[in-house]
């Protein structure tokens, strides 16, 4: 299970750091704030209880297996995101190599899109259209760029297409229905940053063989951490606390630093989740992206000596997928001594992770590390839970609504009346 | 040739934006920075004059043609980075098929060694190892697990192996000489990260098919108005001058934000940049990924309405490398009216970007848009030497030195420490 370590804030002084003490404070606003949070009647913290929701994609998933060699998803953002996190993190886990191959088509680009047109085989492709209103603009344009060439191709729509969207509204819906497409219901009270866990991840992940079961298992065990009412017992209000406690002190760029390759795209995912959350009425954390050991030759210059103006949030893996030692391939040199001794690649990156983490605490700059034990399905439902309920408690803090994001409308309107304009 | 519009800054007001003639009273401090940038002696902006660095390459370009199918980067940060962008920007374009296929180990991650190890074809594989002083221990791991994995094949080193690494100095030098491997220089007075338009970035480059002629043709037109006087006539002065202004006005954070998927890692390229040259004694600028249209839909909700202390640094494509009309494969339905009228994505994404762009002007949110007609060798090469060079005005402004990193030692020797005590 993971666990949160934050020693290193109490050892910066208190003009950078924060006490052990000070978090534990904040555990009075706990009962209150799960109210709050409750009374706003999401549910990307219950679904994940609703048994039909895995039994209806594991009926289809097992109805289809062998069918197809491609999987691609049509979406944008939350529609995306949580998924293309998922396929980077488990791609490398052993059986996976008999499952399809999984393609996601997060952008307009036509690069892109003409990239996967060419990588995937149509005859053996489902497409998984995600869209949440059934109106997003760029899915749209996706799906029937796509719909079209099957059509082309003489292919049957309702062998190669699958809708995800809401239960009642949208022309995603209103399509499904006419045609008879397969659909799946995008529960009304989740938001699309908040719904790796529902039909949105696990229908994709299910179908590359990614064990969904084990996903929930591990969500569950961070939900219910998440209702307790005592701060020593509930992780994801700790981390919620730090991250205001800390932004309050000027710490308002939260840097999440996996070090570990497979963990890249968690930050990806991150970033909508608390950018488009907690970003509104002038507030907000920006989230910013690093990689360990990578970024230690890139970013960690301004970490430890720049602008004091980050809390840095490693997540450490205790066993990662592979373990490889570093040989020494040129025993007749001296220099090379040290690799006598069957250092891993792994103890490499673990110490250079701990001679980080020791800089920026002699810098004093703020930081605290997740640990977890490998990377799995388990492991990875409980970090997209942690995070989705520690930014619930971050717009308590906040004071804002969390589950809505209103300035995204302005741009949207603004492109609607240029495409009118030029179109009609 | 490139483009910067920043008329938005004018429209924005006093608090949040600058006016042209803010903009351009700064030009006066251009011979003085341009005399102090020359009195440090680098070497980034002057060896794209160089012919024998191009003919050395060409040489062994031609020699070694066909002889290889997989080419492997062992680097990290700056001596892989540049090439990171290349491998992304270029890979698209036409007549790539034949060419070796890039692979470029970026971290120590033993998971990614692995998978890396997994997709080569020993036999057909050329390493390129690059480390300037010989000595970065992550490069110095890969390379000698790799050697290993030779070896073990019997293998001829020579044949398998290319140092790029200092001309005297370093334990690659002292290896290459020894064994006669075929080995580069790196030129001493240019650093990792201004090191792409070198040897470093161009040797791999070339290996797979991408014209370095034209990258560096590029470069020197922007180098060209580096060198001018006129403000009027120096765009990279004009970037600096207002990355500069604008973080004295609190917005420290520039977000890089392409529309174009194939410029995604320019911004990865750019982080470390930026990062490492100018983040110093608690200043600094602290770069930010997006993407654009991707990012519509993850970031943009926190840059319209989160913390006013964002300049968004847009890069526009007039010509992507591909066009694809959205067909409107539902005709029988009114709600797609619309698609009739063969919009194409190419257009779908560029209204777009003007709709956020509008939508972020009209928030009082300073954004600059950087316009190239596509994306090429040529246009790649301006862009290079645009950032690079305007990362050197930026350390005039800020009076500190760009061209060291001396924050990233301490946590080297931390981990140092930490080796020795537990292996010695």
């Amino acid at each position: 299970m993971l666990y949160l370590n934050f020693e290193n804030l109490a050892k910066i002084g208190k003009t950078h750091g924060i006490t052990r003490a000070e978090i534990l404070a904040q555990g009075k606003l706990i009962e209150k704030y799960l109210r709050e949070i409750e009374s706003k009647n999401q549910g990307f913290y219950t679904i994940i209880d609703d048994k039909s929701q895995l039994q209806n994609i594991n009926k289809y998933a097992k109805k289809v297996e062998g069918k197809y060699k491609d999987i691609v998803v049509l979406g944008i953002g939350g529609s995306a995101l949580g998924t293309l996190c998922l396929k980077h993190a488990l791609r490398y886990l052993p059986n996976k190599s008999k499952a399809p191959k999984l393609h996601i088509v997060t952008n307009i680009d036509p690069v892109k899109i003409k990239k996967i047109e060419s990588d995937i085989d149509f005859k053996k492709t489902l497409f998984i259209v995600i869209s949440k209103s059934g109106s997003t603009i760029e899915t749209i344009s996706q799906y029937l760029y796509f719909r079209q060439k099957c059509k082309d191709k003489k292919l049957k729509i309702t062998d190669h297409f699958v809708f995800v969207t809401d239960e009642k509204e949208g022309i995603l819906r209103m399509i499904a229905d006419k045609e008879k497409i397969t659909s799946f219901d995008v529960p009304k009270n989740i938001e699309g940053r908040f719904s790796v866990l529902t039909v949105v991840g696990l229908l994709p992940a299910r179908l590359i063989g990614i064990k969904i079961e084990e996903l929930i298992e591990g969500a569950k065990r961070i939900r219910d951490e998440f209702l307790k009412k005592n701060i020593e017992e509930n992780t994801p209000f700790q981390l919620a606390a730090i991250q205001y406690l800390l932004a309050k002190k000027g710490k308002n760029i939260n840097v999440l630093m996996p070090y570990s390759q497979e963990l890249d795209f968690l930050s990806i995912w991150y970033t909508q989740l608390l950018a488009e959350s907690i970003g509104k009425k002038g507030n907000g954390i920006t989230p910013l992206r690093a990689l360990g050991v990578s970024d230690q030759h890139s970013q960690i210059q301004l970490f430890n000596d720049g602008p004091n103006d980050k809390l840095i949030m490693f997540i450490e893996v205790e066993k990662l997928s592979e373990n490889l030692y570093i040989p020494n391939s040129h025993p007749e040199l001296k220099e090379f001594e040290l690799m006598n001794k069957k250092i891993s690649f792994n103890r490499l990156l673990e110490l250079e992770k701990q001679g980080t983490e020791m800089a920026l605490t002699h810098n004093n700059r703020p930081n605290i590390t997740i640990k977890i034990p490998k990377v799995s399905e388990e492991n990875l439902g409980e970090l997209f839970m942690l995070f989705e309920t520690s930014v619930a408690f971050l717009g308590e803090f906040y004071k804002i609504y969390a589950f809505d994001q209103p300035a995204v409308e302005l741009g949207k309107k603004f492109t609607k009346e240029l495409l009118l304009k030029e179109y009609l």
